[in-house]
């Protein structure tokens, strides 16, 4: 059991969100912004470095619009429709991109296939929460 | 002259905004993210912290939100307006609830009046950047 | 398997440290930066937030080193010992105080209790990596 | 007036480091991640890009550490010498390497010049504050 899915199942108090949906989308964020943060490092130690600049830089926005949408998501207490929803709008924008980059360099190299996969679970993840939320 | 700015002047490319609207973008959600942090822990030193609950909460998801919206209008060469426009979006509300509560502290506790202001610099900037992009 | 540790294995340099080890340290600085950001939520929560106010304060230093920590480990093909060991060695120091004080907590509070957890895996892993190092 | 020193000077409390010197440190470590950040995608903007890779990566280390050391800088209110002071010598020692870097491409690169500014201004910024810090 992930510390997301035990620290929703400590509190006392009842989420916007499914809880299931929601400790999954909390994974799914910390660990697609994970693998895109691994992924960057490894597109700059490829020789042609040059084909993997648009991988990096969707990569980078999907880090850290995934590592607020994590933030702002384990802070349900506060839930803010206006702000979460348009957060998560931008976090599947940003997921779909990126995943949609590395999966063309897939076959090249495995570090793109990983991080896509990420990026896939990741843009269900944010469509899931976006329908469970009110 | 703010290094956002002189970065931004420092570019080869056209960028989809503005140059001064997007350097004072950049520069207001820097601020801010850094007045929330600031406000957050000053709030943590009163004795009736009780009643900062609310402002520490959305100060939290204020600096988050602001720190990837930095990241994502300092990367102007992937701009990717599905992605840009609803973080910005997001950014916007986030700042106005949060310059909305810090208001409502602002005669009891100047920190608070400070991140305030930061918040509505923010807010506005956010709103500018929004209607100069395409 | 993590993200972390199938990107690890995506990559075709040899590393610093032992493959499994520095896997494990960006793991658990993840999920130990994941569980302070949730503890401080909860935290917030709880009737007498007086009494947590210094367990958030350590949960936010916490937090913001892990997160550091995890992104240059993940970076280890630019590794720099002056960088990486002293970061290692502050995120060691905020591990062992934030599961000090989340453990005294662990009794009264779920949430503490899953959060000291994680501060103690870290701050275990951590030791490892330094340790693996040269 | 920055917000750093405005939020300073809104506090009650006494703090271990002198307030010019801490609001200068906190100024400076913002400034740098902001200029790195933004510095990582005029980088990759450049035709010569694999000339540029170990300046990313420099980059990216440099941002996270100036984060959470602007982060922790930040809430003097539960200083820890034993955090605070690793975290500002591997701040210390990434802005130096970064800024070294940087400047190797100052003559060809505006954008890298104005990074290796803000690296050399901070990299004196945490030197300033190690040794007012007690």
């Amino acid at each position: 059991m992930s510390y997301a899915r035990q620290m929703l199942a400590a509190y006392r108090h009842a989420f916007r969100a499914d809880d299931e949906v929601l400790a999954a989308a909390i994974d799914a964020l910390t660990d697609c912004a994970q693998a895109c943060i691994a992924d960057i490092d490894a597109d700059l130690g490829e020789h042609a470095v040059t084909e993997m600049v648009r991988c990096i830089r969707l990569c980078l926005d999907c880090a850290d619009v995934c590592i607020a949408a994590a933030g702002v998501a384990s802070r349900q207490t506060a839930y803010d429709a206006d702000v979460t929803k348009p957060l998560l709008r931008a976090c599947l924008a940003i997921c779909t991109s990126c995943g949609d980059e590395c999966e063309q360099h897939a076959q090249m190299h495995e570090h793109c296939r990983v991080c896509g996969e990420a990026c896939r679970r990741c843009e269900q993840a944010c469509r899931d929460l976006l329908e469970t939320l009110k």
